[in-house]
């Protein structure tokens, strides 16, 4: 077996070759690979086929699974035989729409380097972290010749979406994705160059809620004051949705709600930097329980629903005097382990059904991508090696924190593989993730390299 | 002087017409003469021209006279003399923006006949109604040879945006502008073939309402329970501008509603056929102050608030989570008599600035058009003349109605003329003006030119 290499070798590496990583990463971002928009199949095919072409190019076994949605690559290496762990690790190349397109800085689509930051959608959320993991592997492999483990990774192109593909075809491929350990990279950390592990992530459970009030816009004058307007209904509806201490309103919503242990919570760095918070994104922490839980509490341990989108009537230049036959409004809720999916999505419905104002017939549409709560345990070999090698590359110590964001596939996915789950990742809360100007760092491209290489070389 | 045609005359002077009119329409709906959007504006002045051309060659002189926005076609034919009355029509060129785009059967500025009825945004609202006229001017002066009456033609611009550019300008025209009766051709008919006069128009103001809460769109997994969405804080908002019985719940608001008077409520005709109401729209009469009044006293004789539009996040296809940095919403106030514009936008904003939920900055822009309501009085010659004009085209009784639109110039060109107002048209409730598939009807092209030459030689 080959010697583990020091840190100072592979930050060497990523240093040798970093022009030309950086213009592979800027190929991976050009791909349109928009999962939520049907125009953008054929790029995000594109983009399949050239991650695919990497990883065959690194020395992989490459397979392509179709799914009912977008295609998931699945590369293996397993010639370190059957004594030797298995590792997995998980990314995705699809990524979140662009809109409000008009606030980007520069094209989404056309990355460009500002002040060591990269800027384009998906620089950091997946396509940054997908690049430094599937690098760091090419470098092994090419320069080892051989991994110390049997290596999979696992690609998948409709994370945004909700994984309802994946989710379906996992039970078949379960031989395959058998695993000891598996790498969730697609989490960050709480701020810069403060190495830390993130121990789970809340659920999700999304919809979208339709109020029909006539068959057509209607004149405001003419019929303004005979008609409900089913904007008026939406915000009625939609405002008892919370109670004036900013409680979600409807009745057993917290009910399955679980604490977390007092060792966990021990573990945890709640840290919250308000001023740091109200500079970054000009916003003040006063949402959701601020009566009864800090800003992170809210953020991690406690469920929410939020209003991710309403739409009605004519909100353009100028003005519309229009009463719109219909509204529509986009709901989610985060949830947090104990909480069933399934049932929080009947107590949203039902609650929008006993509450319609008069007048309006209500739809509602759940989306695919519900995913339960996940938590992963700290003491895990998995874990403890992966925040030795993070204090390392950091060079301070590896907090743990947890992510109120939601991963729906990792459930299944640790379902389906048997491995002990490590959620890693490099972003930072300001990399505008899911917004206009995405960005990431090329200081963080060359940090998850060599933190992959070597978490990889030191779980055999 | 040339004696009074009579109907028949009239009539048979349209149907020899009747292809190169239609031809003729047809063109004047081409144009894409949308005046809330700036990137129509070279149409918009090709419209104007195309008006402008008409109007010259029917022997008209013809002024087009700039406003800060789009420009007002001002034409007239005062050889009659001193000693005739002068009539003054009022048309519009402009029109609506056609959003929802996908939910029009023909393309909008491609007019289609359907069942008689022309299919294009504009048909009725308002090229189809000043189309007549002009067609009924044109024919007097070409077959007659002159008018029994001095003729003055106002047609707007921009009174689909408010009519500010020519509000501003109408002191300075005040000479050229003198006429003793003001003919504002806009308004409708109560149901099909039913010959209807309108009495008085809702005042209206309008604003734009933002809520801001970052200074980006956010993530909802990790900031989700932290910050206050805005989408949250808007619905929130709008929810308590109205109260349970579906008053509008602003302090002051109803403060100046004039009743009518004994006599105006005797001559009006609110009946309201409900299974025809919603057998049009599939809507049900169940909103404003549904508790006090009928559903046309609601349309007519109160004020009302309309939330026209509403928008925040993601509102496409699938599902994205975001937090929006802002959402904004459009609302809008139809007035009766003694309301003041003003002192109603005064109050709508500070009841909106002291409801703000937390973490939100509100800004209100108040968009120009702002106008009062307006009762003409229908014991006055014009409206008689007119009455029984058209009681014999349609051969049924001449009603008096209200419209609960508005159309903010007409007080002030009121004002500036020194004229009585009538206020007709031939509109009606399902030509779904504003709205995707706007059509009129070829009977009420025809009927209008009748009743709009009748008219003219009548008043003389």
């Amino acid at each position: 077996m080959q010697p583990v290499s020091d840190l100072k070798t592979l930050f060497a590496a990523f240093d040798s070759q970093r022009d030309e990583l950086l213009k592979e990463y800027f190929d991976f971002l050009r791909f349109k690979s928009v999962s939520a928009e049907p125009e953008f199949k054929t790029e995000l095919l594109a983009c399949c086929d050239w991650v695919v072409a990497f990883l065959e190019e690194a020395g992989m076994s490459v397979e392509v699974w179709p799914t009912s949605g977008h295609p998931m690559i699945f590369a293996s290496w397993t010639k370190a035989g059957p004594s030797k762990p298995t590792v997995m690790i998980y990314n995705h190349y699809d990524v979140q729409p662009v809109d409000p397109i008009e606030l980007w800085k520069s094209p989404p689509f056309e990355p460009e380097t500002r002040d060591g930051e990269v800027y384009a959608r998906g620089a950091q959320d997946n396509k940054g972290q997908c690049f430094y993991v599937i690098s760091a592997v090419r470098w092994l492999l090419k320069t080892k010749g051989a991994l110390p483990v049997n290596l999979k990774l696992v690609i998948e192109g409709e994370e945004e979406t909700g994984s309802a593909g994946i989710a379906a075809i996992l039970e078949s491929k379960k031989e395959q994705l058998k695993a000891d350990s598996l790498f969730i990279v697609d989490l960050g950390l709480h701020e810069k160059n403060a190495p830390a592990l993130t121990l789970g992530v809340r659920g999700i459970v999304t919809m979208t809620v339709e109020l029909r009030g006539s068959n057509s816009d209607l004149h405001s004058g003419m019929v303004g004051g005979i008609v409900y307007n089913p904007n008026r209904a939406m915000v009625e509806l939609l405002a008892k949705l919370y109670d004036s201490s900013g409680r979600v309103a409807i009745p057993g919503f917290y009910d399955n709600v679980a604490e977390p242990s007092a060792e966990e919570l021990k573990a945890l760095s709640f840290t919250f930097d308000e001023a740091r918070f109200k500079h970054m994104f000009e916003a003040a922490p006063v949402g959701g329980e601020r009566e009864k839980f800090t800003a992170m509490q809210r953020a991690w341990i406690r469920p929410t629903l939020e209003i991710n989108g309403i739409g009605g009537g004519y909100t353009g230049d100028g003005f519309k005097t229009v009463i719109p036959g219909k509204t529509l409004a986009k709901l989610s809720c985060r949830l947090v382990p104990n909480q069933d999916p399934e049932k929080i999505a009947r107590l949203v419905s039902e609650f929008l059904e006993n509450n319609t104002p008069p007048g309006m017939s209500l739809q509602i549409t759940l989306h695919p991508g519900t995913g339960e709560a996940v938590r992963t345990d700290f003491q895990s070999h998995p874990v403890q090696v992966t925040a030795k090698v993070m204090s390392e590359v950091f060079e301070r110590p590896c907090e743990y924190i947890l992510s109120g964001g939601s991963i729906p596939i990792v459930a299944d996915l640790s379902r389906s593989s048997g491995a002990e789950v490590v959620l890693m990742g490099l972003g930072l809360p300001d990399d505008n993730l899911h917004a206009p100007n995405e960005h990431f760092g090329i200081d963080r491209i060359r940090a998850g390299f060599v933190t992959m290489a070597a978490v990889i070389e030191r779980l055999a």
